[in-house]
């Protein structure tokens, strides 16, 4: 089924193949998770979409306005992922971002992935991805349109069996799955990766974060990781997922995944709940 | 003057908005000199696009139908850039790469950016960006769409007598300009950043190379940069431009400067002539 979608607020909008969110990938997306008419953590989207937007200095955009499109454009699905794309706009040629950009906004809705219950109640498999995220301070933490390592990263393996990749930095440190932050429960503590030269900071770990204060964000070796009591991963689309093996490494989902997966249901995401 | 484009063959062609170009920039282009219907670099430009589906890993695409469109879509313009896009398509939607992509190609034609007639006599003004390129030898070389490492550097200076911006990695070697190659005559010899980590491998870098096969490609620190004979950028748009002064210091075009534009001159790149 062809997703409703939105272009500067009109259903029967074109993007232009200038645009420099296709040019250059200038621009930023939130992907939204929808319960009916409700997005549980749409103001932490909208915190990230802003804090993005400061960083490429691009305008900021209005959040009422994206408010009533992401609710039009889901209107007809009783669940829906709903993606906001930002971009630069049609611009000049050449790299210099205009001084007062017209943005380009595509608000489109979809079902949402099917994720089957197992996953939540035993866990997902993961493999450790070969390609090593680049440091880029100025770019690491928001979720903007330059992907291709998610690409070449989720391109390594086809086995339907593996949900997840784990994906390291240079240095060989844990950063995150391709499509999902990782927390992993070490030596009794919660703990989670520093993201501030690689990965996205996802809206699903600021919850996870501001659910549990006390977790620790730092650097993760590899052997701490294999070492993990519990490894879960979190995203805002699929919710809390427990790992369930990592390589040859084999995790039981435990109590502090219990828990979030827990408060997941309380947020409103009834069909995430652990089986 | 809006450009001649074709999309897909077509004159009349849209870009999904569900494009993986747009999505997260999976896919590559060339900006590609035209002067009349005589492309003196396309086979080097249709190598390089090559070399990059070879890496994202892109069915490869059909030249001569590439030929074709861009003579089409430039016909009208006595000089012009062709820009061909080359997209992954509208795919599923998450990062996995379909295993038998349709690939969008867009093909538009523009008239050439104006370069001023003493920028190819007495040279370019130069800066330094604070961006450091961030290290990714899988994707280091290739044109691809993931650019906003540039369009951050570009957007460091906004004042028009300063032409381009010195990139730098993260070790603080010298990697090219925002969207030029750079070369320099050093202790007198021609020397040019390896690309094997960061910056775009240019194809007028490539027929430099070709022409002057003695250049030793190797790391340039910028404290040899700056106590260069010559400096000058290469770019299959804008040609041959020396550098004129780097922040503080000032370089005279020299001999292998002149040499080069010469050769560009012969090419058939007549406007790029040293005044």
């Amino acid at each position: 089924m062809a997703p409703m979608m939105l272009i500067n607020g009109s259903a029967r909008g074109v993007v232009s193949p200038l645009d420099r969110g296709l040019a250059y990938g200038d621009g930023l997306f939130e992907s939204i998770r929808f319960v009916g008419a409700e997005a549980p953590l749409w103001s932490r989207h909208m915190q990230r979409l802003e804090e993005g937007c400061r960083r490429l200095r691009m305008p900021l955009p209005d959040n009422e306005q994206l408010w009533h499109e992401a609710c039009e454009a889901s209107h007809d699905l009783p669940q829906s992922v709903v993606r906001i794309t930002l971009t630069r706009g049609v611009g000049d040629r050449g790299y210099a971002p205009a001084a007062s950009p017209l943005l380009t906004r595509i608000v489109a809705a979809f079902a949402p992935p099917s994720v089957n219950t197992e996953s939540y109640s035993r866990g997902v498999r993961m493999r450790i991805c070969e390609l090593r995220l680049a440091a880029q301070p100025l770019l690491a933490g928001i979720k903007h349109l330059n992907r291709l390592e998610q690409v070449l990263a989720r391109g390594e393996w086809s086995d339907p069996a593996i949900a997840e990749g784990l994906l390291r930095d240079v240095d060989g440190s844990v950063i995150s799955a391709t499509m999902a932050n990782l927390f992993a429960v070490i030596d009794g503590e919660l703990r989670t990766p520093v993201l501030d030269r690689c990965g996205v900071a996802g809206v699903a770990r600021a919850e996870v974060l501001a659910a549990c204060p006390q977790t620790q964000i730092g650097q993760i070796s590899m052997k701490a990781l294999l070492e993990a009591e519990e490894i879960f991963l979190t995203s805002s689309v699929r919710g809390i997922l427990p790992v369930q093996s990592l390589v040859d490494r084999n995790y039981a989902p435990g109590t502090i995944t219990r828990k979030l997966q827990q408060h997941w249901h309380n947020l409103g995401f009834s069909m995430e709940q652990a089986g």
